[in-house]
């Protein structure tokens, strides 16, 4: 199976299992579970459940026993979304292709959507894959991603992030700013996803030191290549509305190097992936394989 | 000791484990550090951490052992003050006899402080007490209360209840309504509070159910007592802006029953929590005499 198939029967398969994790919009309370399935079931590229599971596998484990927790961080990822499209952080109106949560629904809504799908994932964390034996490795698991996304992690970038329209600072302290801001706004969940997949395997300390060291580069070269795409692509081709950090004075790698200066860099970590990966599976396996995915995509 | 002086000296000492816990202000990002410390350390009745220890003394632990655990359920509680005083959910600017989180920073940096202490306190109940022998325990416990926080729980509750200012509906259905937004806005995280404590403690299912019966109970007196205040109370005393909810149209027991109404279903529900108590902590415990206090309070 080429990756490209590979990549769309793993999406298909997560797909799948979100529309079945989720409740369902005839429970209690009916409106919140519509908003919430809007939020996460309009699309997306998936990358973090796919990371847990081709990571768990990578690690020596059956990644269809990880799909629940794996789904736990797809969720936890909209919900940082969903969130910072409210008005009073990115104010976007557009999110995969479709309104966002607090244009289709309402503000107050967007908020508890928010609040409610990052409980519905460390809920997930902490009780999938069930078993008391499993019992080490999911409460590892769970406490791992909630430091992701922390104060110290993805909630502290994005604070950061929202004060970097407004100061006036030297290019080297720029430069050190954006990659702390970019390292734990986007670095931090993409790595707890591939360490999530390794710990749930079992893996000890001298395996998951490298797919920590995988994950970390892969979270960057990400959010480089989200920079590129938010500077050339279209809103067709994105599925949101591309252009506004440029245009909202933010700093962004484009900004700060320029468009070949961005590419530059994107390519080195690049290479830098490719012998991480290589590090954990060997030449030629699927986390280099989605590490080039993500370092080339188009949307 | 007296019930009195014990309450003082728990509460001092959850004071100084939240000072503690909580990264200090010069920790990055400290601005968000700042506004979290300001959401959390501005005072409180401390009822849940309180709660947690208390049940898991009375299920045969050694409290001491679950404070950072117990402080956990604290972190997750303010979170949900500062989400429901934004601007677009309830709109308050007093709390706790301080300025909101969104006052005193900005509407952004409420959103997010919300979101990191909801983190941080499912963080703290996946990895405290430490030890992989329990973790199954530790487990069963982020899970717990990551459901009552959810759309089925807490979540769920604020959301219908953003609603009911709207609706017009008959006297039973509005009834039943109150019930359900109460019993999942204030009282999935109190029960869970007193779970957790029993829980940690290694309770068996049948004294666990105890336990549940009793957090059940005590979740919907304290609301019904909150709905008392509300209608009552001066801000000095309250802390917060008194009679919002009245002067806002929603429903609560005081508008649905009559002060004596709400005061008659409070004595009835004492009662009851007497009886729940005794049959975890025999005659006179410190569960019972909570359950008294929170019935009673006066802020």
């Amino acid at each position: 199976m080429s990756f490209e198939r590979l990549l769309a029967s793993e999406r298909a398969l997560v797909e799948a299992a979100l529309a079945r994790l989720l409740p369902d919009e005839a429970t209690w309370p009916q409106r919140l579970h519509r908003a919430m399935r809007h939020a996460v079931l309009g699309g997306g590229k998936r990358v973090r459940p796919i990371l847990v599971r081709l990571a768990h596998r990578a690690a020596g484990g059956d990644p269809d026993l990880v799909t629940d927790a794996a789904c736990g961080l797809e969720l936890i990822h909209t919900y940082s979304l969903v969130h910072d499209d409210l008005p009073a952080m990115d104010d976007d109106v557009l999110r995969r292709g479709r309104p966002t949560v607090h244009v289709a629904f309402d503000e107050a809504t967007a908020i508890l959507v928010g609040d409610a799908l990052l409980a519905e994932g460390l809920l997930l964390l902490a009780s999938r894959p069930p078993g008391e034996q499993l019992a080490v490795r999911r409460a590892r698991a769970a406490a791992l991603v909630a430091a992701a996304v922390s104060s110290r992690g993805m909630v502290g970038g994005q604070a950061e992030d929202i004060d970097s329209a407004v100061d006036d600072e030297s290019a080297e302290d720029g430069a050190r700013r954006l990659e702390r801001i970019h390292r734990h706004k986007t670095g931090c969940l993409l790595q707890a996803a591939v360490e999530v997949g390794a710990v749930l395997a079992g893996a000890g300390p001298e395996l998951e030191a490298r797919f920590t060291a995988f994950g970390s580069e892969l979270g960057l070269a990400f959010q480089i290549a989200d920079d590129i795409l938010d500077a050339t692509a279209s809103a067709g081709e994105l599925g949101k509305s591309p252009g506004k950090d440029h245009a909202a004075g933010k700093l962004t790698y484009v900004t700060l190097y320029g468009l070949e200066g961005a590419r530059r860099r994107l390519a080195e970590l690049e290479a830098r992936l490719a012998a991480a990966a290589q590090a954990i599976e060997g030449e030629g396996g699927e986390l280099a394989a989605l590490a080039a995915f993500v370092c080339r995509r188009r949307s």
